[in-house]
């Protein structure tokens, strides 16, 4: 395994220490909006790729080599590992994740076997092995998904707006839902450490869809298995990052979980972010993907108030707030990119509260 | 036209006031929760049912008779003003309005004309006449989109997700994303005038999708035109909610804009709104429609957890953060209304600042 370079500016940021820049990387920097991706992934499926260490070091090296990001992110799904122990999930392309059965009773957590990462999914571990000696001193990111997030799959069995069947169960089935929840934080606490041990230097965990819950809400039926999957991979010594969009009301209990960065979409102003979450977490986003689809002048001045509303306080990695759009055009990426690395200022001081109040 | 109520709970909870119970109506009341709806809209369109003033009535007053709630709201739509002056918006059944042509150039300007609502939109002023005889001492809610919401439906032409068109249009033109929005508020501002002149007793301005901008954009591009709409209508006397989905960052912004009461959905705390908001200000909300689906006992735990955050405050207007969805079995609604006007107390003081904080 090569050394683990502990002053990359990524990783610096995500202990809350100063870096020599504004590290920077993209959610979905792998993936269709390149196009040496949709040439490289064929006809494939995503599993497929996911199965072929070659083939995903190859899709996670791309973004780097393209971006110059300052972190890649491992190829893969969250759903994957639910795909590798036969819980019936699909991965239907242009829908997501899909389950001919949904999760409705108690019998389906028998659905839910214990994961042997070495047996189920050895291949990401070689995945990995491949990218830490071909990555040097870019860091590399591993996750997975946060327990409300999976669950919320396999319960609405298919996209959903509103989650209707989710929070059916969780608030009449409380003890039901509090059970999945939990065998799903065994499932990400295997996903996470497994990567760790095969060589990820960072892990997120995405709890993508959690903004559709109220605080009192997350804090009774979905904090008690986020905080465990990050308690139980914290002597592993990697910095854990928590995502999640519209998560405006539920930042300091996602920071509460344990994360030591807690990710910000754009609907949050970064001052106000840090403000509320304290010295001592670090925070990434929080550019509007979206922003990307305007003339450049207007991206780089959405870019550079991102910057200006952290105002170089150390602990901030600039990303977007969601994953990267698959129409997005990729040279927009590369001139972030060299934007935030150009002007980011890493020298700023905790600003007193009143500073940059909207 | 009937006498207005003033000490009817609804009107005197928008002002701020005391009222003898916690006023509850749900946004959606009217539709497709309700076989009678069903059976009434048969196979007619929804704009041909607002073309039918004793239909678009009737449709009115079934929620009303059925659950008690404690204001109607016109049966009506946001885009409908905008189908009456052949802008080219239709409303397609299953998938709501869409475009044929939308709006992306000034030349698309050309097709927001001035609404002349006696001569557009005769059979609303008709609705409504009826309404306020058949209504008696319940208060009847009008209503009008907000400029960016119809605007996001005119550039999008259908569905949207991320709104892609809009925030591209908005940051890459911002001076026709900003006449476009100047047009949409005078448009707005005459729909919402002729409903008061013909007797509605309170007005709505819906915004449903502006929780999917940050802060800073809607400050800049979105509040100079909905405080246009709030400021014109000022004049008229009748209490003016604003209401949007996702709006936890926006809300004193909203507030700013004109309003008197604010709409908050299920992701901010009732005691975290007002906190934010004041005693100046009126809210609206804020039980999870998804909540519905869940056991009795497990709905009345939530209504009574959104009274107590409002800890009987004046100024509380019972709502859902969002419209009943279709599905929704209308008994659950009825039973909310009787919990609601049993249980709500309107006595309470202005909690200490560190009361109820999460």
């Amino acid at each position: 395994m090569a050394m683990v370079d502990h002053d990359a500016p990524f990783l610096a940021a995500c202990r809350g220490e100063r870096s020599s820049r504004v590290p920077v990387w993209f959610m979905r920097q792998a993936g269709r909006s390149l196009p040496e991706y949709r040439a490289l992934r064929g006809t494939g499926t995503i599993l497929e790729a996911i199965r072929n260490p070659e083939l995903a070091a190859e899709i996670t090296l791309q973004p780097v080599r393209r971006h110059g990001v300052d972190a890649a992110i491992l190829f893969n799904d969250i759903v994957a590992p639910l795909a590798a122990i036969g819980a019936g999930v699909e991965l239907t392309p242009g829908t997501g994740p899909t389950l001919e059965r949904p999760f409705s009773t108690r019998a389906d957590l028998d659905r839910l076997r214990p994961l042997e990462a070495d047996v189920d999914m050895p291949y990401v571990s070689e995945t990995i092995g491949i990218l830490v000696r071909e990555l040097g001193d870019v860091p590399l990111i591993g996750f997975a998904g946060a327990p409300f997030t999976l669950a919320s799959y396999l319960i609405e069995g298919g996209p959903s707006r509103t989650y209707v069947r989710t929070k059916a169960m969780l608030l009449g089935e409380p003890a039901l839902f509090a059970e999945l929840l939990d065998r799903l934080a065994t499932l990400s606490i295997a996903v996470l450490r497994a990567q760790v041990a095969a060589g990820v230097s960072a892990v997120q965990l995405f709890d993508s869809w959690v903004g559709a819950l109220a605080p009192d809400t997350y804090e009774a039926m979905v904090l008690p298995a986020s905080r465990r999957v990050f308690a139980e991979v914290a002597d592993l010594g990697v910095p854990r990052i928590h995502f999640g969009v519209g998560t405006g009301s539920l930042l300091e209990l996602m920071a509460a979980a344990g994360a030591d960065v807690v990710g910000v979409d754009w609907r949050v102003p970064l001052d106000d972010a840090r403000r509320r979450l304290g010295p001592d977490v670090a925070v990434q986003g929080n550019l509007d993907p979206v922003v990307c689809f305007a003339p450049w002048d207007a991206v780089a001045g959405a870019t550079r108030a991102v910057l200006a509303r952290n105002a170089g306080r150390p602990g901030h990695i600039f990303n977007l707030g969601h994953g990267v759009l698959p129409e997005t055009d990729p040279d927009v990426l590369t001139r972030i990119v060299e934007l935030v690395h150009a002007e980011g200022r890493t020298d700023g001081v905790e600003a007193p509260m009143d500073l940059g109040s909207p």
